[in-house]
């Protein structure tokens, strides 16, 4: 990762996802919200970092022994151990909520090997372990059920559906309390730079706002308003 | 609002949407609960007022210019411009939990004017800071998601749809743990009055439940059950 | 209840509803995992017993009058009297989660009368109230919308649907964080046991995994982590 | 059956469910319609008859071996043996319709016995050779996944759901192209008297309206506009 | 009406809602499409005209008294009075198919005056008797359920939102076997223009693919094929 | 293809789907129906052959240029030129049925080029035109919304899912009224050779039950039935 990517996502540390969607939207791309997924343990903060992908395709019984099931060749297993460090693993389990599609010991040894945190549509077990793991997961449920019942792990690094969003292999994920944001590697440096200003100027309006002013002139600024930001900003 | 209106609300604030749903269900009124809200933050409390609408239909590319969206006259600006002191702003999202119909700015606004709160079936961003306003926030999920993706709003104070019961403009919205519910405001006084009533009964009921007396008898109440009631508040 | 069978439950108590849809699927019985329940008070802890269950079809005008409704031979009042000390109140209510299926009153009787427990595919109410209960309660979801609106309960005891699983009087039901579990009662003490066993290995791989272990070799285990697991069970 | 329900039942047969749920909701049933089923066939015409039902519930590994699934004791195969002549066989499937609840054997082995017809929630499978039969079955759509992979028939003759509506054993069923409707066997003969009389009125006021009559006058029918049907019935 | 409006209809009349589609969508407009309607009677044909709405919220047992329901006055009845010729009734039924919007006799009144057709995502009844009036009803669905038991008729010309897109009054519908389509009226003139446009060409590309030519070069057209397409124009 | 498998989808073409999914059944196969299709035109006939799949993801407006879109490259064209005759299409489309996957070019394209025909979970238009091609076309609905609204064609010949069911590429496809089964190659001659013996046992069974003898003994058959059908067989 370059310097200058490395900086981006330090500073989309500090933007939240619905800047991000806002943004996305002024750059004509509606459909960057991975939709349903929320936070296991909000405590654990913010996630940010390329994604990983794992897909899953429903459980066949010709194709899912057990013993390939248990394999370290299983994509599950792989995904383990081969998700780079700082990455998002990024699971596709067609959002189906009923079925877990990690436990507590791999999602143990992907946080050991240094991935940033999991994102998916799917659903997640053992959640009183992962919860004491401190550990950035979005899902969008919470069920024991095995994974093997409904899902068959078919490939790794391959364009992904999650929460009716596409996800390709290093496209820059974002997720925070109110869901999950992705978006082009390209863009990480403008969206992090827009998306920072224009966190900044809404903490201003709200304080704005919360004294009193109306909404017509505050937000958006007019000219005034804007005026009394750049004041405002000069003397933080 | 007369003074029988104001002492029936404050009477409501100590009512549960539950009492409330089963002396609806008494006169006839099964329709009157909004289904699938929750409350964002607990800790923020009941909420009880007179319903303020706002309408949003699907959004319309050739409708919704960012111009349009940005203006005090768009009808969610409006709605927090206008939504009287003590109302309840109600927003019919069409029941679409993936997009967000507010944010914190236009929340701050309203809280700051006096509004009582808000109740919807869609869902809200900015979640963290929303909480942090403890302002009474009803909600049928939560996503970054940006309205204007879609949702337009179309229209305020006429009749809405919200978790499938209809709000008329001026209906009372009582809301709390367990969700919401709509009347009509001729019958605030009437459902003051019985549901405090039948509250204070409940609580009699539930302590001789708990001390072990059976079911039959105690709940539904038979004469002797009632008596003991009669001592039991004199002595209260 | 024998003394083989309470052994059994006892540690069932430390079985997590994961490792038990492991251990089913293993002797081919995927379809053990009641779905879309979660604890209503996560404080109150796990859930074990067997089955009582109580079946909710459809509301007919014809059949529910009132005095039907709160008679004590109505079957939601029968089964809080009859349901036995230790037991599990299994209530089907097709999925419904817009309406309650019982309210504080009744879950005091419940809890009053000795009752494990409750599992529900359907809504509770009176919320607030029954997590002060401090009781194990799994449902569906929360709803003020009194049962009566939608619900009529037509029997005790019979072969019940939640959560798409079947259950049936006297199976045994296992509820955690993660969901909850039916299985026969003839299968209690061997995964009381086989469940133990995985969960104590478990904890010992977990422990390898986070101190840097890879995944090959670990989990599952081969027989040099299998070797090591013996000697750290033996210094335990 | 007694003389004066066969009539009803026969009177029925020209009683479209349409009529049926305005005469119900007129007497506070509005509760009645059997939602998400059409004829699989609409050319095998209109069913009129009393409910026997079937229920089925979840599969389960260890109680649907395939020994039972065959057995003439199983609950599938009594309800052919067993559904009297002239009666609806009534099933709840849970509203799954992904499986199929009766192929095309068991289906002729209840119209060889006389059965009226099929009413189900869930899907059929065999259909083009269902169709061939003429057999009038109401279901909720078409599979060919067996039986057996999602249903367990546990019981006869107890109340079910179905299509979200109860409905008891001996409850009168009629069903048409615009869907079912279930009432109990005390309404026959009023709804039937009443049904026919709502019919013959309608078919007088459509004439009207198609000859250019205000809908205001019209329908509902002013006394001028009764006074001509009356003249108009005495003239067929 | 005006004169080009009229030609443009007249030539719409001609043109499909899936090159509509295609047309809206090169002009930035993905959201115009109205999902899950179809012909209720293929055989009545296309549908083309202004768009004249009705709005339907949740019933009200409060607000919908059978006087009022009955009432000429009553949106739901308005609407069949005041639908001016040559318009489309477009019904908002918050996509609820379990419920009928509209019987036969108010179908009957609406094509005696002269409406175009219906579109709707809510359901209809007296189906039989619809389709026997051989005009263009687009419906959600089939229910016998009348439609006092879920809906309020609550507005007439208002947006209104139908298969998940908005519909102003005025606005423009074409609807076919694929579905239906609505657009602003300004639209008009052009849509036709380059709708009827593509669809010729488009008939000369099936050939030429229906004729062994590779779609690489042929759909979309290089130079060579539109060069033939111009020929086969002139020849025509 | 060998001899031995062209034999074996020969007389597949004579197996329904119920038989496939009872044979594979008893195989320990229930994951093997292709949920939620049905035949756009009944009168195309049944569909047998290996599959060739096209994976669609959600749209990204960053991915999809119309360039890319109409490029003889993109996927969703490639799988039209490069799909084998005999070959099946089966386009995953998540389950969306709001939205077509194929417009009647493309589909004509591929029938010239001698697939065998299509399966997918997504929606067809120009549904007209397809019909008239007299091609076999499963799908899971029908809507006119342009393809490239929602879906993103990311590769062609990998494992896909569809209706709930994971399909590998020259997996065998058999479809027919009664929806889509798939299963691996190895056991198409098998499964045809006991598909086909299945079905004639079961014509004989029907007709034994249609004359009147009952389902105990008959279906399943015992000794003496499976003995009449030894003659019966010989006397074909």
């Amino acid at each position: 990762m370059d310097a200058e990517l490395s900086d981006a996502l330090e500073t989309l540390k500090q933007v939240s996802t619905n800047t991000l969607t806002t943004q996305l939207l002024k750059r004509g791309m509606p459909s960057m919200f991975i939709g349903g997924t929320s936070p296991l343990n909000p405590a654990a903060g913010r996630l940010v970092g390329p994604a990983y992908t794992l897909r899953l395709i429903p459980m066949r019984e010709d194709k899912l022994t057990p013993e390939k099931g248990r394999s370290p060749d299983y994509p599950q297993r792989r995904a383990v151990a081969e998700c780079p460090p700082g990455h998002v693993l990024v699971i596709d389990a067609r959002g189906d909520t009923g079925t877990a599609v990690l436990g507590d010991i791999l999602m143990t040894g992907l946080q050991t090997a240094g991935a940033a945190g999991v994102v998916t549509d799917g659903a997640m077990r053992d959640t009183d372990a992962m919860i004491a793991l401190n550990f950035p997961i979005f899902c969008g449920g919470i069920a024991a059920k095995n994974s093997h019942i409904s899902h068959f792990a078919s490939e790794l690094q391959v364009p992904v559906a999650c929460g009716n969003a596409a996800v390709f292999p290093g496209d820059i994920i974002v997720a925070d309390a109110d869901g999950a944001v992705v978006f082009p590697v390209e863009l990480a440096a403008e969206l992090a730079s827009n998306g920072a200003a224009q966190e900044l100027l809404e903490i201003f309006l709200q304080e704005r706002v919360a004294a009193g002013n109306p909404i017509a002139g505050t937000y958006p600024p007019n000219d005034e308003t804007l005026e009394a930001y750049e004041a405002w900003k000069q003397n933080r």
